[in-house]
């Protein structure tokens, strides 16, 4: 059942020793939204845990600093940023069902007891919004979560998913103390060494199809070796080669251990990015799909860029 | 003398027939400002143009998209985002003394008549709140206009220079209109083909000093002829060293065309860019400065290399 916040801010203040469910492979939105919620918890006296399928990211350790799991009998499961049961990993299997689910995502399976969803730029937009309704104090490491996951869900404000009220939270949370100068400079202006290589790599085989309209690149096993680089700092690369002036579509292939490899498709308004992805058995959005071969890079390359050029 | 933003908007109220001033080799705030505040005159029936000692860039036609310069005998003239006379570059020669400035940096000269001077994040925070005050309907175009000033000032809200006051106008400024999904996209999502190849040149030669702490890359002018780059599509270059993981002096040589070579140097807090600077007859911000040599880039980088290597 979908119930308002007033109704989610209620249960939660009548209920105690929380178990908060992150999504597998956590993203800033997922963690900022789960630890600013036990925080919050916490501050109210009462008990709360964030759980998740992997491990924590050190790339957000700082979200987490200070923070230790306590030991009590969970009586009442919040899942935040999970939009179906398979994304909660491997504790979809051990967990009984969860009772309140608060999610942005308007594909949300309501697979909880009592959900709260609504289309936003981030979950962490309605965590906001909760606490207030729960009269929590705002310290600024709440504040530093929240902003966390807005910011990293919108590219730093660059998405189109940002809106009025984005900016509106956004500007609230840095009254209210959110260490934005640090998260911004940490987050989205600084890269490891191994993904600059990587980068580097990346750029150097760039090939042009379609009088410059398709870009495509790839990631070889032996580039992520050679670098030492892992998955986390390739978050992006993905995005490169459409971001290229002119190319309307911008395909990047990654040769995984098996030889296989998985191919990203980003598209300009002017392509159907699910549509090309549809054609070799993947899918997605409109503007980013993604697809898998089991062929290896430059096989998948040659059949991908040959049903592009039969769109024009 | 410096008067208030009420002030301000009375005086423009009283007068007609502008002549706006923007700084030269212009910027977003500068040109946001400039035809943000044209706009909105020419909406109260007054007469309004906007000038600059250098050519309008491309990049930002968006901006003065369906403008076109209107005869008549300038009465009155407005200098936006400008800190100092030498900033109007050749039109400081030919112009009367200027009205009334408004800028938002806080080195201004106070050179106008009148001055309406703040410490902000951008000067088209400034005239938002003057065009409120003057009771101005924001339009789609000047509500793109001065998005765009405040976005292009701080790096898509990346900067540190961010406030808590500059996402409040940005959530009115999207309310009224603008069309902040194009801008983002295009101003910070896309990259010229030579762009990305200077670029790659740029990853292609970078190298480490001081254990990894010091990154210095250079462009030189076969880089810039070979790609057929121009000076504005390498906006941006500078910040990459200092942005690599564990870097805290980042440094960057461009090639000029008579031999000599400018050096832009970034810093984390762990270092006075100024100070570097300064070494070498530059000057700057804490951590943003520059420098020129007379010599080439080979012995440039090892001056500025050694001498930084007894910071240490």
């Amino acid at each position: 059942m979908n119930i308002t916040l007033n109704d989610a801010a209620d249960t939660l203040l009548r209920h105690d020793n929380f178990l908060i469910i992150t999504h597998a492979n956590p993203d800033g939105d997922t963690l900022g939204s789960g630890f600013g919620l036990c925080f919050a918890l916490r501050q109210l006296g009462k008990k709360a845990n964030v759980i998740c399928s992997d491990e924590f990211p050190k790339r957000f350790m700082f979200l987490y600093n200070g923070y230790s799991e306590e030991v009590f009998k969970p009586e009442f499961i919040v899942s935040v940023d999970v939009a179906t049961p398979e994304l909660m990993g491997k504790l979809k299997e051990t967990l009984p069902q969860v009772d309140l689910c608060i999610d942005h995502h308007k594909t949300n399976a309501y697979f909880a007891k009592n959900s709260f969803v609504l289309g936003s730029a981030a979950t962490c937009e309605h965590i906001y919004s909760l606490l207030l309704l729960m009269n929590v104090n705002m310290t600024k490491q709440i504040a530093s979560c929240l902003y966390t996951g807005i910011a990293t869900d919108t590219g730093c404000f660059k998405f189109s998913n940002t809106t009025a009220s984005t900016h509106q939270i956004a500007s609230e949370l840095i009254s209210m103390g959110a260490d934005y100068p640090f998260i911004n400079e940490y987050l989205f202006d600084t890269k490891s060494k191994s993904r600059i290589s990587v980068e580097q790599e990346f750029l150097n085989r760039i090939e042009y199809y379609l009088n410059g309209r398709l870009a495509v690149s790839y990631i070889t096993r032996k580039m992520i070796n050679d670098t030492g680089a892992d998955e986390a700092e390739l978050d992006g690369v993905s995005g490169i080669t459409r971001s290229i002036e002119g190319v309307d579509i911008g395909i990047t292939l990654r040769e995984k251990e098996d030889g296989s490899c998985k191919v990203s498709v980003r598209t300009t308004a002017a392509f159907d990015a699910s549509n090309i992805c549809a054609q070799f058995g993947g899918g997605g959005h409109a503007r980013a799909a993604g697809c898998r071969f089991s062929c290896g890079i430059e096989q998948a390359k040659q059949k991908i860029v040959s049903f592009c050029e039969t769109l024009i």
